[in-house]
């Protein structure tokens, strides 16, 4: 069934389309009974206003972009579920993409969002992403952008992050005031500032508490998936048989490595303490359960879509204040696969 | 900066705006010289044409709708990013909204989605929903619909569903030929078609094996959650000593009671064997790990959207071809909360 026009409207009471439309609006130069009419024929016929024709006037699309790494990952699910909500609230819908952790269906799905002129797009970059001019262009093209998560500090917008080298620093010192000596680092990738910053906390912690850095106790990951974590605790194991504690630098690699270092007859925590980082829904069932790093997805969100929210708001009155970075609090979580504090 | 328009290049080249369109399009009736210099000019002003404006003559958005109960949820997950995926590869990009199991919140994301547009919608019923008034209103209309894993039998549209009975059938079955005797199960809410389906397969497996059904081993949960399955195990445990199998509706429910029944002094699956439903990740490493069904989420986003895709064409070509519903297949997983076969 095609969509009624105003201009049907217009038609079927003999007046003309302007009529109709300043009937529709109230205006003042309007009868009541023309106003009155084409109200209820308008209704009648549950006659629309098309949104396009809307959009195209109002230059806005009430419509945002959000690049995720993954959908199918429960921090992720929660950052989403987070925006959606913020977004609905304020009117907005959220067209949702997911990189796949790929630099290049990152590029491409940025120009899809703006083909579809999206009012401002959240997007937290893939860990292959080492080149950021595919997101300063749009930035640059005066297209509100928040990057949230994983960030690159050359980029010149606003940002929501949680303060990751605080939050690798506490789970850090949480493993030594628990009783570690010698505590072993499950690290991403080299590149992603998440990584760098998790890595330097876990430095400086080290330092606070007078115990010396050891390059062999780093352990690299190319991937930060249970398998991962499985695959490489052997070599942990093997490595250095002092190693007392774990800072993994996500759940699924901290949960892979329990469940493997079990296998091998490591008793946890008795004989190595395990913390993983961003309190997953699955760490409260594993066995032990595992203690972590609360990093909250859903605040994060929200957050991110509130700040979008207020730049597409000042980029209509051709406003343009400094750009502002949220750091979303953490706290660890201290669960059974560490030991009570001393 | 204002985004280039099409006139702003006819201007410049002092040429009419059909002339410039006509060239950026290789009309035959415009010179090469013209095209060239159209072309360049698009190029280096970044001209992008208006999507809006496009919609308006094209009448497609090419967005459409998909509406979610949840969003922070391995299965449905999975569908999003099933979805997603092959959407993308045709060119349509998804706005997802999170209904939050709301009947309220489902009939007024619907409308939104309708105001936006969208050349269809895809969508799971929540389970409060239980009258369909407003999904069959825009099937009327003639909006393709697609639904996906939680429908409605009422509704005339295409659908992408697993055969929950026979997957239920099989657990249950699975449980009896492992040795069980006396098979509870835990079931979701009264109403949505899944819970129903599922209990059906349950006691049609009771009955092709010569067991007698026994209402007082039904439990039914409010919600589908670990804390619904912790919550309600004891009362299983307590009301029938000889229980000796649970068929739970979902893995959350069955990881639940599975921790509980575990604190109670019970042995999986020596005292007891537990089957969850849609293997999700968590299931691997439960202690013991959860036998299970898999439920491909990512295979029926996939599907659902095809199916979408198909209404969507033939609408253009005014093609009416019969509604399809589409089973996708599952399977029996079995892992160590259940005995080995016998």
């Amino acid at each position: 069934m095609p969509n009624i026009t105003l201009k049907k409207i217009a038609e079927i009471l003999g007046i003309s389309v302007a009529t109709a439309s300043k009937a529709l609006k109230d205006y003042a130069d309007i009868s009541d009974e023309t106003k009155q009419k084409v109200k209820s024929l308008a209704e009648e016929l549950d006659y629309k206003p098309n949104s396009f024709a809307q959009s195209l006037r109002n230059r806005e699309s009430k419509i945002i972009g959000l690049i995720a790494p993954q959908i199918v990952h429960h921090f992720f699910a929660n950052i989403i579920k987070g925006v959606i909500d913020a977004a609905e609230e304020q009117g907005y819908l959220v067209i949702t993409l997911q990189s796949g952790e790929s630099y290049e269906t990152e590029k491409k799905q940025l120009q899809l969002l703006l083909d579809k002129n999206v009012d401002g797009i959240l997007i937290s970059l893939s860990d292959k992403t080492i080149n950021y001019d595919h997101v300063a262009d749009i930035i640059k093209k005066g297209v509100p952008v928040v990057l949230y998560d994983k960030i690159s500090k050359l980029l010149d917008c606003s940002k929501v992050i949680i303060d990751d080298r605080k939050a690798a620093y506490d789970a850090t010192k949480f493993l030594i005031d628990t009783g570690c000596k010698r505590v072993a680092h499950i690290r991403g990738p080299l590149k992603p500032q998440t990584t760098i910053d998790r890595f330097l906390g876990y430095k400086s912690a080290l330092k606070d508490n007078n115990i010396e850095y050891n390059e062999s106790l780093v352990f690299e990951t190319k991937d930060l998936t249970y398998d991962d974590g499985y695959g490489i605790a052997e070599g942990i194991f093997k490595s250095d048989e002092d190693i007392d504690g774990i800072f993994a630098f996500t759940d699924l690699l901290a949960t892979g490595a329990m469940v493997r270092l079990t296998e091998l007859g490591m008793k946890v925590p008795d004989d190595i303490s395990i913390i993983g980082f961003s309190n997953w829904f699955l760490t409260k069932i594993t066995s032990p359960p595992l203690s972590t790093v609360d990093q909250p997805g859903y605040e994060m969100g929200v957050k991110a879509f509130k700040l979008l929210y207020r730049e597409i708001q000042e980029k209509k009155k051709d406003v343009n204040s400094p750009k502002e970075i949220i750091k979303i609090p953490t706290k660890v979580i201290p669960r059974n696969s560490t030991r009570p504090m001393l």
